[in-house]
């Protein structure tokens, strides 16, 4: 069945989250969000697109760090409500130069970091 | 540092993403969202807890199908805005009855499916 990026369930402000993970080890590498244009963009160019909420506008990832997000696979779930990316990830996902931003973990009700910055 | 659920940063409705991870395969099983008591619930319990946008109410994941989600780890992310737990499944975590809610792809410009629900 042909792929409408118009039947999935965007929010009231027309967005939809988006998670990345890395398509060679699984390791959930972020979470941010697109719109329809960036559902768009990301299928047709095969770099992945967020729409970036505090900056109002496009976000492709890496275009200014050059930590690119290459589309491996474009998953979407049960309710249509979330997007799963498969991707190759060149260089760190975080802004914080990690390669997850999912790098801190509570364990015992204390948190602690998992990974460094990467150098 | 002593972690604190109030210190997650919920959106206007109170609400957080969580992504569930199959802890052993790295597989992504389902997003749904918390609020602060499912995110205290689910670090006290150890048993994933959501708040369920359609009932209103909580969701003690598999405490009517018998699909429980276990907790492994408890993660979040640099802003603080988004968390990945990852956990101990039993059986599918989809209500279609498929292991992972992200069984849809796009390849092509066309949906396929991913998996078939168990059996």
């Amino acid at each position: 069945m042909r792929f409408d990026p118009a039947s999935l369930a965007y929010d009231d402000k027309g967005l939809i989250p988006a998670i990345a993970q890395d398509a060679a080890t699984g390791e959930v590498l972020m979470m941010a969000w697109m719109n329809r244009e960036a559902v768009e963009a990301t299928l047709e160019t095969g770099r992945v697109t967020y729409w970036s909420r505090s900056r109002q506008s496009f976000w492709i990832k890496g275009e200014t760090s050059g930590h690119v997000q290459r589309l491996v696979d474009f998953r979407y779930d049960c309710d249509s409500d979330c997007i799963l990316v498969t991707v190759d990830q060149t260089g760190p996902a975080c802004h914080t130069n990690r390669r997850s931003c999912f790098y801190r973990a509570v364990r015992d009700g204390e948190t602690v970091e998992l990974m460094a910055p990467m150098g």
